[in-house]
């Protein structure tokens, strides 16, 4: 009986001047995402959008699944309903009610206790026959003697339930559930970026984040084959892939630093080898994302969290590069970000031990405090540094 | 009763070889925070920290209620317990808890259903009587028919009370309440830092998060001074105030910014004006960073939330300066901030409405991509931009 979903969202609806770009920017993100349940369209109305089939008619419990699925992915958008749209007459109302509410409590399942249960009623039409107060009561009334609809009890504070109601000029709107989607800004309204992503928790929760905010996101991975196995990036091209099913495909790059790791192995103090395998990868990563055009480069970094995240640290890496850096998670507890990984549903793929490029000849106690001129002299005893790099880049392999 | 309170912590306990200089700054911190509550003795014992009074004796209900205050404030810590130290004597324990348990349940208050409780016992002393299990029912048996307990049932998964009992070598411990803490890093663990405090609700929550990830944090912020009231100076005049009680007290720096922000208007395009403050902003903090010896500016800015925070805006500004930059809230979400700062306690004070200092002479429509060159550009056309500046920070009050 459903035959539109209708999709709110708060943030995108706050842009003043912009406001029009970010709603199509939105609309546009969704029909990418709802490719998987084809005949759909997308529009703009009055601050909602609308998804319907193209020749009208009810959406199949299968097509609405797909939707749902696709629609928990649409950053910038905060909730979703599917819903009835329905002429303004209270007869219709009332039949439509009274037909779709055995479904929805059966949905509820068995709880041995009668469900709570609620009407909200919105009426932007004011010269509908009752006010929003009244039009709930009468339709609680309704669906209490309704046949198929088990005993309930009134909870206006904490339904298990909710019936919504909107009346408006041109049609009424029934609905009973309504979807969270992650809100945030549509993917797209803010420049690409680039991710430097590990195999660890965090970068693809800092991915997500970023994505959250409107950027689009590549990601650059290193690795050091030989010594790390081929499971070290087919991890990752499995985050990766599964960080895209948020957005149009962004790409990943793979990048071998064995190389420039036995450098630093044979040619620099030990203790100071992970900040320097780090302003390798900025560097790269730097190259990369000019190369590319992304604007930023993004990390999983937290504060003082490991040995080359502490302040003086995390400034002698990023200051190897000229590009900004975005660090979501700088402010982040591992127990924080384990938690969002999981809401995220990273965490699982994350959690696989497989070992990773920075711990490669990784000193027992590194440094965790660096200045810039330390490691500016460290990395002058490397000899064709800069061809290494080059080198290293030339060797990226785009996937 | 209570004669100690044992403090737990999580993050600090992972510290390998700096694991002793995050556990001494932690201790050294709680040393600070309770120095409301005179004569109490911290010490640092296998893993915990115990307070404890410096003759001995059991605390006062109005000294309990002071730890609690501050161990609520104390970064790096978990939980914490009042708890009561007593001999490895079953006949002791039984009686102690017995003596404990009707102030416990009667903190429950009346809910008219019986209180849900368990005893949770952890024995590292192997040569005790009772193993964990068997001591768990024992003492849930002896206080089921103690004088002055009510009825109650058992819950081990969702107990309203519990009773924590743990028997150690040299002592045993009893305790009912586990108060939480912030957890994350002791301040003062990662070094100090200059956090840019507007009067808004993002910055004291990026303020706080940085505290907690262990950097003490000094303040800056930026009036406009007679363009902007004196209210604008005292709200963030109490922000700073309150976000003082977590650490030891950073300084507050306030900056006239009125003089550059008339150059700027009588000189620039009026679209371009926010970057431009902003970038005088981060110039005039990074040489205040310099000369106090904080190693990193902080930033309440969020990926895409008004014009000066689009990734370009965000490069522009940040190329202005060469110390490292942090923004633990680049990837929040508006209503995230809103409940994070509802959580520290800043909300109030944040959202009492007051101009603030980016908003003076500020055009309708801001620019959302003005390019580092754009940025140079302009600011070229202000006759001694380096002087204005520099007359600006001499005249900086510091309180």
């Amino acid at each position: 009986m459903y035959n539109c979903v209708v999709c709110r969202y708060h943030e995108v609806a706050t842009k003043g001047n912009n406001r029009n770009m970010f709603e199509r920017c939105l609309a546009d993100n969704i029909r990418h995402l709802i490719r998987g349940v084809p005949g759909c369209r997308v529009r703009r109305i009055r601050g909602r959008i609308w998804i319907e089939l193209d020749g009208g008619g009810d959406f199949t419990d299968e097509q609405l699944s797909g939707l749902r699925t696709a629609l928990e992915r649409a950053f910038g958008l905060e909730s979703f309903s599917p819903a009835v749209r329905l002429p303004v007459d209270l007869a219709v109302i009332r039949s439509t009610a009274a037909a779709l509410a055995p479904a929805a409590f059966a949905r509820l399942g068995v709880t041995g206790r009668p469900p709570a249960f609620r009407v909200r009623a919105r009426r932007s039409n004011k010269h509908f026959e009752l006010t929003s107060r009244d039009l709930e009561i009468d339709l609680v009334t309704l669906l209490s003697r309704s046949p198929g609809v088990p005993e309930f009890k009134i909870d206006l504070d904490a339904a298990d339930l909710t019936l919504g109601c909107e009346i408006r000029d041109e049609f009424a709107l029934l609905f009973f559930d309504t979807g969270r989607a992650p809100s945030g800004l549509p993917v797209g309204s803010n420049p690409r970026v680039l991710v430097l992503l590990s195999g660890g928790i965090d970068s693809p929760v800092a991915a997500w984040m970023t994505m959250k905010r409107g950027s689009a996101c590549d990601f650059i991975s290193f690795h050091s084959s030989p010594y790390t196995p081929p499971e070290t990036t087919d991890k990752v091209r499995g985050i990766a892939a599964y960080l895209n099913t948020f957005q149009r495909s962004g790409r990943l790059h793979l990048v071998n630093l064995a190389a420039f790791q036995r450098a630093v192995r044979d040619c620099c103090g030990e203790r100071f080898r992970t900040v320097l395998y780090r302003r390798a990868m900025f560097r790269i990563a730097e190259q990369v994302a000019r190369a590319t055009g992304c604007k930023a480069l993004v990390t999983g970094e937290s504060l003082g969290q490991v040995a080359s995240q502490t302040v003086v640290n995390l400034d002698t890496i990023n200051h190897a590069v000229d590009i900004l850096v975005l660090r979501p998670l700088i402010g982040a507890d591992k127990l924080e970000t384990i938690a969002a990984a999981e809401a995220i549903g990273t965490f699982r793929m994350s959690n696989v031990q497989v070992p990773d490029s920075c711990t490669v000849f990784s000193p027992a106690s590194p440094a965790t405090a660096v200045p810039r001129q330390l490691a500016e002299a460290e990395e002058r005893r490397i000899p064709d540094y800069g061809r290494l790099l080059e080198e290293t880049i030339q060797a990226i392999e785009t996937v």
